[in-house]
């Protein structure tokens, strides 16, 4: 029996914590629709108590989408937990998500409180949410680097508070992935009550590990991950929803879990989300970057002319990529490539004028970042004219 | 005693396999110039055999730089391997890097050789790199596919022959992070002779892993990593030389490991490769994107003004980014931030017109990406005149 993993995505809350990200009310509903259509288990739709705008925003998306839980975040303090609630009234299935210092460098520098208020804290504004909603989420931010032994006080505390979910944020991007499972293992060993909840971890990719730490979270236990689509957020971002999806769906099996998404609407996902916030997704991005299944080289083009699979594990068709395959003749390509592509442009060429016409391809290919199929054309036509 | 972790910079070689990518001459040495001030200890600077320009370029950077160690790409084929020598002439430590399909899907389908004779070619090539050169790589093409045993045989053949280092490749972004830690484990333990030469990882980041495949690659053992500038290359790319290099700087100690870069050009670096490359970085980008250390949400920027370290573990300043940690005014701001900006500007604010200004930015802030400096002045004006 293999174990689902819920996906929440958080493009629409901590996603526009990126620098310059702004989303209007239609966009969070267009982007929260096709979350929806893709069968995302829990959308984040913002942080009701920013403002007033921000609160209506939540409201709308709760309004609109049916199919997936909705969830709204809220610091420990009352005001923002009834902001909340109030914001996800019309939701089918509204989470409240609160999150409170957990580390000492977060609790000594930014909250200024003992650890015994922030456990306190944590109980007293669960039980209120929980009066209100029958699914809270706490997360005790900046679990990487808070102490081992605080950090189960308050998960243990919340977890009696009444949440239903328990998330480990990776605050600050921090944390190795071999460390983190030691970290979850410790954890659940400390809090056996865990094992009645759900287990979430939450990562930022300051270091580029979020993606790693996110598979090594499931493989220690956790059962919900947070993502943003192309991994946008704060600073260096959030984990990439399509990363972690394709992950689990393509290694999943080995990994005991499975995820319920339609995979194929990921490209397109990608292309809105990147539209929307304005962050352009770089061309080596893996899965939804223009480039990833592009193939440059000589002996790579051969290798995937002869078949597929040698150089490209991965079928674009999974992730909706509507290109597919692609074979970029440039410096680098061989001859294989370039007489693959001759052939496909329909124009014929004897075996005596390949090497003449590959030599003159390579040298305007050396110009040049890409050599295209007009160019390809006029250079066979210039051999036979000569 | 910390270990030594080599790095080999591959952006002029296999970051150049990028659909769209052509470094010119000027190109390679402005960057393989940099890659030497910065004490990268492996530039690997082309493929001479793919083309006579690519083999001048190689040349040239062989001629040029003295304090890297130069390598060259060659296929397990006599003539790319005296095409490596012939252009590595003037270099002061020059590396023939031979690389020869070993997964039973690249033999069956690419090679279209048996395991015998691929093992065999493997010790005859490298022989005769030897008589060239002390310094010679082997590279066992989608090792992280191949039959354990056989990858077991291939490598011990080659070092048999004379390999003084011997990469893994994961050709095709395959494998996971521990499933990589196993497999360098079990090849390790099946050739005892790898402990006498130098054993190195190369990722691809197909699934977004390859950081922390190299990392989990040097807890293995592994102390050559490779890596290219911004993580360009074949597809989705390979490994960012930025996220691991500080991931080892930061994490080296814990870890028993370090590496001698010079990080704070990495941010001029990564400028130099997307301004040359024509890839641009996305602003999410870990460590050199233009979001790396900028804080767009309330409690983000409160925090940091309390204390940088409590949601910035990473010191700009150590990759060199001048503008260093950014407060970016906009939707999510909080009073905090802005009216440390307020106070930053000049602007005197009195207690009672704090609230009322802060309502007229939030306003504003709905409306746009980001609020720049100058509106916020008007914001302050307008207020005064009211």
């Amino acid at each position: 029996m293999s174990d689902k993993i819920t996906i929440l995505d958080t493009t629409l809350r901590d996603g526009e914590q990126s620098a310059g990200v702004n989303f209007t009310r239609a966009d969070k509903l267009e982007i929260a629709r096709m979350l929806e259509a893709m069968r995302i288990d829990v959308i984040e739709a913002g942080f009701p108590a920013a403002s007033a705008a921000e609160f209506a925003n939540v409201q709308a998306v709760a309004k609109d989408v049916r199919g997936s839980a909705i969830c709204a975040l809220a610091r420990a303090v009352p005001e923002d937990i009834d902001a909340a609630t109030e914001a996800l009234k019309p939701a089918a299935e509204p989470r409240i998500h609160i999150f409170l210092n957990s580390s000492d460098t977060h609790l000594a520098h930014q909250l200024r409180k003992s650890r015994e208020d922030v456990r306190a804290l944590a109980g007293a504004m669960v039980q209120r949410a929980r009066t209100y909603v029958a699914d809270v989420e706490f997360s005790p931010m900046d679990a990487t680097r808070a102490d081992p032994d605080f950090l189960a006080e308050i998960v243990r505390t919340a977890i009696a508070a009444g949440a239903t979910t328990i998330n480990l944020p990776d605050t600050v991007g921090y944390v190795l992935p071999h460390r983190l499972h030691a970290m979850i293992l410790d954890v659940r060993a400390k809090v056996p009550e865990l094992g009645r909840v759900c287990l979430s971890f939450h990562g930022q990719d300051d270091l580029g590990l979020s993606t790693a730490n996110t598979l090594e979270a499931v493989r220690a236990g956790a059962r919900q991950v947070e993502l943003t689509v192309n991994g946008i957020g704060e600073r260096a971002g959030n984990t990439a929803l399509e990363e972690v999806v394709m992950a689990l769906r393509l290694h999943g099996p080995a990994l005991g879990v499975h995820v319920d998404v339609d995979t194929t609407k990921l490209a397109e996902l990608s292309q809105l989300v990147a539209a929307r916030s304005g962050m352009a997704v770089a061309p080596n991005k893996a899965l939804v970057g223009k480039n990833a299944f592009r193939h440059a080289s000589g002996i790579h083009q051969d290798g995937v002319l002869k078949k597929r699979e040698t150089f490209e594990w991965i079928d674009p068709a999974m992730v909706g990529n509507t290109r597919g395959t692609e074979i970029v003749l440039g410096k680098l390509s061989g001859r294989a490539g370039f007489l693959a592509r001759v052939r496909a442009l329909g124009v014929e060429l004897s075996k005596e004028r390949e090497e003449e016409t590959f030599a003159r391809f390579q040298a305007l290919a050396d110009q040049r970042p890409m050599v295209d199929d007009a160019e390809i054309r006029a250079i066979c036509r210039e051999g036979a004219h000569a």
